[in-house]
């Protein structure tokens, strides 16, 4: 035992995935660290959780000595056997989830394994921030990612989050510039024209590969797309409560009454 | 072609259970019903898609002559599949999700597969609504939801909802009693507190098999738990924006600096 933070780490690329490596190496200058995370990639697998099937962790030799498991599962279900498996019902006092490979910007933070293990964090009453950045490849350069991850993580440390809230960091690609800074922002309103790329099996049988073009509408300056787009980092905060408290009103108007 | 509104109805207990059979039954008095839901029981699959395999769709013998498919993904693939492959990108007018077999309410909308597709319905802007009867028996009786999804259909068709909401109806399990009506509520602030059961496989090896058990903390009498809880049907208003927006204006006096 010792009194440093615990911090648990994951992501939804899998555990061997470099940005969850660059991750870890950042946060260690934080606390004692705990990695659980998915054995292959789950990546847009949202909030879902394992109920139809079993799980199995497998303790994985990962950096120096470090407390690191593989899980069968979903990004969510890393955190729900890190806490209630794992550490026994002990919370962590703080989660960390990514460094994505590619953004969670906008909509994306709903498909996004990566930010739904955030958003259960939050759900358990710890404070939780998802890193992404703006760059699938898996030969992604995430040092410009470690600067944002120390300011971020002694931020959080400093401050706290929100009650019920958790962080959406989004990093762009920068090709060599500078990154211009940080910028707290709002959910762009954007959607996915989505599209299905049709191919024949060899049975002569139709399958469908989802194709999807990101469509931003909306220009507001203080969204993340906007931020990212403009070379600069984006921090929405980021809530479980999906109510539309705005309609509530409206909708007590309505005629209610059951035959 | 005719005139009637296109519905697109939805699950995530799989095409042949019986829930989305009563809500096509309700429906089909609406307007031209198509189906799309998936092949096998999609639970808790929150607002996953699937990116790393591909998708079937099968085209399936349903009630007298309706459009019927059953789909190898998740609810929020079926969503769509229907919009851009069969329909080749016409927005259905309405979409009807469920009946689930099982609660939806509180922080549950996140990891179900039901609220999911219409949440995944609400970014495609088309008015979505998902519908829950709080009895996982496959034996359920859903005549008591009949009413409520005449009613609930009735004045989305009127009204219309909110850009950017669906709403989230879940009717308690009534045990012949008349339900007492209906309320729009906000999502109870609850949490799951989690436990892993723990078995050894032949060769000796641990799993784990997820169970949890809700617990409400928010006695707030306006929540979805309260209204189910007292005989009552609820009606959330819920939307895709998961910004917390009141967190922003704190998070902005933080020192945003990168070194």
């Amino acid at each position: 035992m010792n009194d440093r933070p615990l911090i648990l780490v994951t992501n939804d690329d899998g555990i061997f995935a470099p940005g969850i490596r660059a991750l870890v190496e950042e946060v260690s200058a934080f606390g004692q660290v705990m990695v659980v995370a998915p054995d292959k990639p789950q990546s847009a697998m949202g909030h879902a959780i394992t109920i139809h099937s079993f799980l199995r962790l497998k303790k994985v030799a990962y950096l120096d000595g470090l407390d690191a498991w593989s899980c069968s599962g979903t990004p969510v279900d890393c955190v729900k056997l890190a806490i209630y498996k794992l550490l026994e019902g002990r919370k962590p006092d703080l989660l960390v989830s990514g460094i994505n490979h590619g953004a969670n910007i906008s909509i994306n933070v709903l498909y996004s394994g990566t930010m739904s293990a955030a958003v259960e964090g939050a759900m358990e009453g710890i404070p939780s921030v998802g890193f992404s950045l703006m760059d699938h490849s898996m030969e992604a350069d995430f040092d410009p990612v470690r600067p944002v991850v120390r300011r971020v993580l002694a931020n959080v440390l400093q401050h706290g989050l929100a009650v019920g809230s958790c962080l959406n960091v989004n990093v762009p690609r920068t090709r060599g510039e500078a990154l211009r800074g940080m910028r707290v922002c709002r959910q762009a309103r954007a959607n996915w024209n989505d599209a299905f790329e049709t191919r024949l099996d060899p049975g002569g049988h139709e399958y469908y590969w989802l194709k999807g073009e990101f469509n931003n509408g909306d220009h507001g300056e203080d969204t993340d797309v906007w931020a990212v787009n403009n070379g600069f980092v984006s921090i929405v905060p980021t809530q479980f409560d999906m109510t539309a408290h705005h309609a509530i009103a409206e909708l007590n108007t309505w005629e209610h009454g059951l035959e």
